[in-house]
């Protein structure tokens, strides 16, 4: 028998569990409600301790916005809104579910290749525009100039430096996103001149970084860079968004984030900033670290069949509802992802067995050679971390499959 | 300056071009008629070109099956059905399209983790199930003894070979995909005990090979299988389906396959066959092949900007609608499609300059430091080979973006 691959690690929340169980049923609870499998289950009771454990870990000026790209359910969406301080948007999409929970003041919306359109919507709506060019500034002004609006916006700016260990860098080289620093007071200048209201700085180094040190580095020098700005400017910053970046452990070996390390050395870093910042407000924006471990992907085991002496469990469920799960997205190598069995979950394992999909093509592996239990079909396999870039970033339509259920747990209660 | 990144090879219908025209109109012209961009036109010109000149290359006993996840789209398949000899769906939504099509005795269902409910519906229509295990063959007999229909079953076989230089192996090891060819006596022999309708074999060792001489081989090999498997069973198998895997050029350095060469081969290989296999009829199932290049995915210039001395185009499309050119999909090193400024292909290259799409994600970039000429906002992009495996296979809701839309060229003339 081949040796088995490491999975990731299950959430704490679920890892001692015997009998898969969300927020107080069980996975075949869930299955029945949604009717059907494969579905996705949020728990919104993991989602509030993650943002309670932040609050209490941030200094008190640091308002936390939630990333929608993360994962836009919008009943999921309409239990988070009134627990944080803003919400990130990434396109007019985005914006119309956010406004629908939210107040304008309160949403940002970001991203290369706004159109006219989108900028419209947002200007009209009172949301902030995170600017990401020069060109951008030029089609929003002129729009609000054509509304008669002043156009809300902030300038987005592509540090000189990077989030170490970051698994998607966006900062500290030539990027699509946000302005280059050194053309950012000119920038700001300009649109002070022109009558825009301007909310201050989206400095974002990286995303998906489980160096909880390269994190404090990176948010100390985003503070000194958003004050040598202010200072260029000659005017303070309302609002300095200071990303977010913070991972959670997908992969064996991985380790989660030391939130409290990081808040108590964020708190250091504002208050010892320089008094060009004194009256700003700060954000942290999170996407992933709030709901990728509160969402649980349910699937069930539709076959079971040996080929060239391995096992394999092929279930309903696949690529076209988990696509990073199978390793297909923003990966260089397949690793596995936390899966189990999800009546068994303590149970001794049968042996290396691979978990696929429905999908005709050998991308469809939620699972490769792992430690698994003996199962049946008609078992129910759990593939967690699926809170976050899940169902919205998995290619639906392909091969012709039903798209997932979502289900919100705890939602109303908690 | 850095320099250029290549791109693959610009379709042969389309690289002498100075203003892209597709079908007789230009991109601008299909924006027009679109009413919004980003858009997939499809040719069906390219696509009826490449089924006479394999029809012209195979010999008279091979059908040509269109496998429809390649590019599902309605108006694009009912143009081709009438063309080919039968279509090969993979889930129960594939089945009901092509059954809009063409009729059930031309259809046949792969795929591993069949449900009950698509057994049920492709024994009720009347198509072909390709069986992926023993315990899908026992689930199907025995619903159609439930149903009082004899169902009508081809065997997917796991050979014990593989096709040379495959972009994605299906063979030759421990596979989710059909049953390992020394228990296929066996099984068929099951079928016809219990009275089956059995419709031969299905032996598919691989897709997107470039290696003509590796896919006549595996021809060759999958011919000799089959006569063994049949000499075993004991009975003529009426279709032997020998799978596809023809691979079209997508990266700097690639050739396309050789089909007149394949053909031949493939004549010769069935001339000498054994008389066991004397009056079964043969099938090569493509997707990509048949419809890759003629898909071109139009996309508009929104802003341009300069980030750390290099050039960026952003563009209103990205990985929601083209993954796989993006790099994300099924490929681990990235490398560019081929992609032009739609209006001036000829035109001297400015500088290396990157496209990229309006998600906020790094992973959203059509070209990487690509030789491409100036260009103004507004302009079109055109990035090829969109034809297969682009909007069904691509993560249409991340980011809340609209859906792409889709254009049939030529589809009702030709």
């Amino acid at each position: 028998m081949t040796s088995a691959k490491p999975m990731g690690p299950i959430p704490p929340e679920f890892a001692g569990q015997d009998v898969l169980t969300i927020a107080g049923r069980t996975a075949g609870d869930w299955a029945s409600e949604a009717g059907d499998t494969p579905l996705f289950v949020y728990d919104f009771g993991i989602v509030a301790a993650r943002i309670a454990r932040l609050r209490a870990a941030l200094p008190g000026e640091v308002e936390i916005h939630y990333a929608i790209k993360a994962n836009p359910f919008a009943p999921l969406l309409e239990a988070i809104a009134p627990r944080v301080g803003g919400l990130d948007v990434a396109s007019a999409g985005e914006l119309a579910k956010a406004l629908a929970v939210k107040p304008a003041a309160h949403i940002s919306f970001a991203g290369p290749g706004k159109r006219d359109a989108e900028l419209e919507a947002a200007l009209r709506a009172g949301a902030t525009i995170n600017l990401e060019s020069e060109g951008e500034a030029d089609r929003a002004l002129a729009i609000g100039l054509r509304l008669g609006i002043a156009p809300r916006v902030a300038v987005r700016v592509n540090p000189d430096f990077e989030l170490r260990g970051s698994g998607m860098r966006m900062g500290g080289r030539a990027s699509p996103f946000g302005i280059d620093s050194q053309r950012v007071p000119d920038l700001v200048r300009r649109l002070l001149a022109e009558n825009a209201d301007w909310q201050g700085f989206h400095i974002f180094g990286g995303s998906q970084s489980l160096d909880s040190a390269a994190i404090v580095e990176a948010q100390a020098e985003t503070v000194k860079l958003a004050a040598a700005l202010a200072q260029r400017v000659g005017r303070v910053p309302p609002l300095v968004n200071l990303g977010g970046g913070f991972g959670i452990p997908y992969f064996a070996g991985d380790a989660p984030v030391d939130v409290e390390a990081i808040g108590a050395a964020l708190g250091e870093a504002l208050a010892s900033r320089p008094p060009g910042l004194d009256d700003s407000r700060f954000a942290i924006e999170l996407g992933r670290w709030l709901v990728g471990e509160a969402g649980v992907y349910l699937t069930r085991i539709v076959d079971m069949k040996e080929s060239g002496g391995e096992t394999f469990y092929v279930v309903d469920g696949g690529l076209h509802h988990q696509l990073a799960a199978t390793g297909n997205f923003g990966t260089v190598v397949r690793r596995n992802y936390p899966v189990a069995v999800a009546a068994r979950m303590q149970a001794r394992p049968a042996g290396t067995i691979s978990v696929v999909g429905p999908l005709c093509t050998p991308l469809d592996r939620l699972a490769d050679r792992a430690a698994l239990p003996e199962a049946q079909v008609g078992d129910l396999v759990a593939v967690f971390l699926a809170g976050a870039y899940g169902a919205t970033a998995s290619p639906s339509a392909f091969l012709g499959h039903p798209p997932a259920r979502e289900l919100l747990a705890n939602g109303r209660n908690s």
